[in-house]
């Protein structure tokens, strides 16, 4: 479906574009958000694809990551989707802040209660990205890359191996690194895909980083705070499961995991390293510092 | 009074800080956020006072503007002070978003009403810097510039010229230029100041500049959206008259207006430009690029 432009806003020489549209994948209407550069050195503008953490909508990175501004540096466009259909009308969707609305986990949904709306993994990395392709004809989807925070590392990475060739490389912030061994995935995971924990392996980054076997196989860049208290309290991050996974596999780009002292797991924490997360990617998608 | 530290965060490699405590100026207890770099060229840390705008809290610019990226490069600290007292339990300072609570308009009120609480002029310009410099032994409170955005746009340039010495540079995003003439300055000074329009000069930027005598006289950059709707449509900015006043007093400096096509009144326009006010500032503050 076509979308509507809610809002175009000019931001660091570029455009800033509020977008809704018909999901036919959620069955819902859905925002995004997409930075336009004002210039790229590249005849099509490469594209990177920004997943958001629990409750976010594509508001919060857009207004506190700056991510923009080193895409209008360097010369690509960013999409910030969704984290979730809203407004579904499903009984229990807005019960807890970690679960439904505002978090849809980046999965296709099979529980039956779910599986109508809360189909994310296909808007986000096939439905979405096509349609965007549609409406944005300056814009190169075949070069791509992923990254986001969070519950959207975890999106990105699993995206990523999930769908050899379709990005060019992957990075992410404080992702959830082994979903399928902790309180976040574990309460997802057993809603929307049900007990049968073989099939959230199939979205888990570090067993999906065991069984790629994709050509492209790019360093992955990631920051963890070490005063975020997700990962040292909580351990629902657990970076470390998907670097120990990585060696225990053919996978061979490095996992670069920064474990960085004082910082927690706000935006603060991912306004200050998207700066080497836009110049990790910017290798892959042929643009340069 | 000493400041309560209610948060302590890491950015762009140094700290930010949400501190309070209760002014003498405004009766009140006042938030305020101090970003403090990583490091510095200098060896006392030099410091831009951010005035925000109309119903903004300290956390606004603090999360939006990325004033702490360059901060942080550059080598100075940035003070974000709250842009009027809360919670002075005076009839009516809620009753509209640009009067009141969010609205203290950067002046010492004189009318019995507001006079105990709405002094934001001696607090921003006097009582918090003091109090400021006592708590951060590291920052060089006499190696300060300021700047601000619309409301607090206007309170950087009516600081800077009531205060010769005290700043070393000014600069202003969509400042209220000429208050005396626009709906934002007659009801805010109306109300604060009383209806002898020759209080609101002492507080005008374009009247103030005619006066001005001091011995520093720097460019003053000032960045105005031309899609901003306070700008063409309601004429409250009126960025044109400070220009006609300059040309017309004996100030040395130029003032540099900088009207961009395309730009509105948010935090995506100020974000655009911090990096030019950056520049700006630190030439004045004795750091460099």
């Amino acid at each position: 479906m076509s979308f509507k432009v809610e809002a175009e806003i000019s931001q660091f020489g570029g455009k800033l574009y509020k977008l809704s549209h018909e999901s036919t994948s959620t069955n819902t209407k859905m925002d995004v958000n997409v930075y336009v550069p004002g210039s790229s050195p590249k005849t099509k503008i490469p594209v990177l694809l920004y997943l958001s953490g629990l409750t976010c909508t594509p508001n919060n990175a857009t207004e506190k990551s700056f991510l923009q501004y080193f895409a209008g540096k360097y010369g690509f466009a960013v999409v910030f989707p969704d984290t979730s259909p809203r407004g579904a009308n499903i009984e229990g969707e807005d019960d807890s802040w970690d679960f439904g609305t505002g978090a849809g986990f980046y999965v296709d949904a099979t529980e039956d209660k779910w599986s109508k709306n809360y189909n994310m993994y296909s808007y986000v990395h096939k439905e979405l990205l096509t349609e965007l392709e549609k409406h944005f004809s300056a814009l190169d989807f075949s070069n791509i890359s992923i990254t986001g925070h969070s519950m959207g590392g975890y999106g990105a990475l699993a995206g990523f191996f999930k769908n050899p060739g379709q990005y060019k490389s992957v990075s992410a912030f404080a992702p959830i690194s082994n979903p399928s061994s902790c309180p976040w995935g574990e309460k997802n995971f057993g809603n929307y895909l049900g007990s049968d924990k073989s099939k959230w392996e199939e979205y888990d980054p570090s067993h999906l980083i065991k069984k790629y076997a994709g050509a492209n196989q790019p360093d992955i860049l990631i920051h963890q705070g070490a005063a975020d208290p997700f990962y040292f309290r909580d351990h629902q991050l657990q970076p470390e499961n998907l670097v120990a996974a990585a060696k225990d596999s053919n996978y061979k780009g490095k996992v670069l995991l920064n474990v960085v002292e004082g910082y927690d797991h706000s935006y603060f924490f991912i306004s200050s390293f998207v700066e080497d997360h836009a110049k990790h990617h910017i290798k892959y998608l042929g643009l340069s510092e």
